[in-house]
């Protein structure tokens, strides 16, 4: 069995953002029927899928229609002018509950919009509703929140992922094109990842935080799910309020391809067609590198350090006067969090900073690293051992083991679909230097084609 | 009993570094004179007072004869010049066995200078020796360290305050005119007011601790001990690499005269003669402020989660393979330190910024604060508790009850001599805003007469 396709598929399904702004601006669609389209695919797939946890038809309505008119008055906001786009539930939205996936904030509504959604609107995005997060992103298969589990579009038996279970689930199936996602150990990757999109964790605080529920300060990121590179890269100009500079190369480019099992057991199939994929996009230029193995076991405790103290201050109050509202798992791992020492937590400041000068010159060398995004397929929902090889792992940690040394050192990463295992989705993982979050997309934009 | 100066007193007892410098240059005296001065005064009074740990004569008088041959060559390094100058046992000295004050590092030699002694030595002024520090400056009695206890020139029986034990006694007994101290909590000011010497702690970052042994990394301090305001700013342009900018003021004077009992409490004769002390450097620009009392608490606890999660990052190795070798006091503070929680680090570390913000926006009103700089004269070594008034308080708590505070706001803050209590000294601390370090020592350098 080999799909080309997602078991549940809705309008948006494989479509460009491009195409559809210049659809808009051709007058051959408008804004409310994008918009009515993503609520008709929503009130279709999302029975069997539970990406979406609130979604109010009369308020995006009213969005799209205010989009329209500004498209008749000629004036255009820009490249989402009239998109419908989707917002994790861990991200504030004056106009739609927000939980974040917690009983902790059942029927909560922010003021105020996160700086991010206040710039998607300024662009002219139409806010369609709240994907489902993880319980407070703590967690990366994204089957464990207020809402219950998100099903991945294709096979709805299996995780999405997480924590952007929602906006993975809902831009895979084509429910809407875009969604924003956060990404503190590869939350955004992970799901893009397991369910056949592209996801775009930018550079540590390329993109303000304001009004995004924290889980670790120092490692969390705002990001773009969507179908195609560009479509990511318009998202990102908008949130992050600039423009990408044109991608150049010095030289010729330098690609490395992290050594399969550096960061843990990767299923053979997952490795073959990652490779395959990452051969495609970057040719001659791919070469391995075994440089980073020295680094992974520091990688890893440093990141477990600092995520697990700055998830605990931000919930010790929660902790010591209503534990019982927390999902178990995430509860048990807070207990854990607890835990960690002032001196441990001093040291992986230190370390993380360590870490990020050894990544510094190591992309001296290489233009990108690459590797896949997560070295299994999705699993069944609320399943925790995973069989890889001869190896039964922890789902968890394997979902994890590639993509979070990106947020502890801070560099620009994203997932892209990269062909199908056993019938589901797998992704190839592309790493640029610090800041060179608009040579990543803008050549990736150029070179990658979705199979 | 009153007593005008110390039971135990040396050559530069009261000199002042400007008239030595002066005689210096002509020729009335040298700067192996000055050595050999110093190194008598040692001689003859540091086993009363245990202030210097080591002492080498000959590495001594062979800088000074470097210094007289420069002089004589023509060639003049500066204000410090052939100035004998001491240093605490935490800063590092190429020269000098430094041991920290604890058995762990005992016959120690750093294979280089810390940067302000570099500067010091570039600055023309000749090293004498190390002074007795607190075991790894983590107390502020001044009496547990590999070398014992330093001595209050005043009376011998009692303590000199600490951490920088050695190099108060040794400045204000008159065997050298300088000494370098460090200051986390109080330690260059402690000492200065229980000897009665001039100690100043610059702003935070002022002076850097490069070759500084850490106590915790965002409290920490280094800065002068001396005899006159004007001393202290010599050294403190020398080891700042910077010449302090002339006093102006904008406006007429406002100086807060920080209520008694606003840190804790506060011996009435020590208030009452402080109190009287800033009426004469101040006048009628001296005012009441009441506003610091809501922040005691939090700055209290603040402090102390940062200092001591940084001390236990620093001592963690030892403490797991040698504890035995701790000084016992020092080991059960590391003890308690290793307990603080990274999310309580991470709260303080808020909570630190927040208190900056809070101190930014007094200073807007006030030039100066002033208070006590210790509630009570000096106590017998060893004691751990003492009585004021009706109440029995601990001493090590009450020493630093007043100066913490500015290490926490990384504030400049100095002690002056301020009389005596009971025959043994007390000292007036006087804190600028934030970075007005300058300021603070050519304002006082004006008006301060040492009585």
């Amino acid at each position: 069995m080999n799909l080309a396709k997602p078991t549940h598929t809705g309008y948006f399904f494989g479509l460009s953002v491009g195409d559809l702004a210049r659809r808009l601006r051709a007058g051959s669609l408008t804004s409310v029927e994008l918009t009515q389209a993503a609520l008709d695919s929503i009130e279709r797939l999302n029975p069997a899928l539970n990406a979406f946890v609130a979604v109010d038809a009369e308020v995006s309505l009213a969005q799209a229609r205010k989009a329209d008119e500004l498209f008749a008055q000629g004036l255009d906001l820009g490249p989402l002018h009239g998109i419908p786009v989707a917002i994790k539930d861990n991200i504030d939205t004056f106009d739609h509950v927000t939980t974040y996936g917690s009983a902790h904030f059942e029927g909560f509504r922010p003021t105020q919009d996160a700086l991010c959604v206040q710039r998607l609107r300024e662009g002219g995005a139409v806010i369609v509703g709240k994907t489902l997060t993880h319980e407070f992103a703590y967690g990366p298969t994204g089957d464990r929140s207020l809402q219950g589990a998100a099903r991945n579009p294709w096979d709805a038996r299996c995780i999405t992922g997480g924590s952007s279970a929602g906006s993975a689930a809902a831009v895979a199936s084509g429910m809407v094109p875009l969604a924003l996602g956060t990404d503190t150990g590869g939350s955004i990757r992970i799901p893009a990842a397991l369910c056949g999109a592209v996801g775009f964790k930018p550079s540590f605080a390329a993109v303000p935080l304001d009004g995004v529920f924290p889980l670790s300060s120092s490692l969390d990121h705002v990001g773009p799910i969507a179908n195609h590179v560009d479509d990511a890269r318009v998202v990102f100009e908008v949130i992050a309020a600039r423009t990408c500079a044109p991608a150049t190369l010095r030289r010729p480019l330098r690609v490395g391809w992290i050594e399969p099992g550096t960061f843990g057991p990767l299923d053979a199939d997952v490795q073959g067609q990652v490779y395959q994929a990452a051969q495609q996009l970057f040719g001659d230029a791919l070469e391995q590198t075994g440089e980073l193995e020295p680094l992974v076991a520091q990688l890893k405790d440093t990141l477990l350090t600092l995520q697990r103290a700055e998830a605990y201050d931000v919930h010790a109050e929660r902790m010591q006067t209503a534990p019982q509202l927390f999902e178990q798992e995430v509860r048990e791992r807070l207990e854990l969090s607890r835990e960690v020492r002032g001196w441990q937590y001093i040291r992986a400041q230190a370390g993380q900073a360590r870490l990020k000068a050894a990544m510094a010159r190591l992309f001296e060398r290489y233009d990108f690293l690459v590797s896949a995004s997560v070295p299994i397929t999705a699993t069944p929902v609320d399943a925790r051992e995973v069989q890889v090889g001869e190896q039964c792992i922890d789902v968890r940690a394997a979902v994890l083991s590639y993509t979070s040394a990106w947020n502890l050192t801070g560099l620009p990463a994203i997932s892209l679909p990269a062909g199908q295992v056993r019938g589901m989705p797998v992704g190839l993982q592309v790493i640029g230097a610090a800041g060179a979050d608009d040579q990543l997309l803008q050549l990736l934009a150029q070179r990658y084609v979705r199979t």
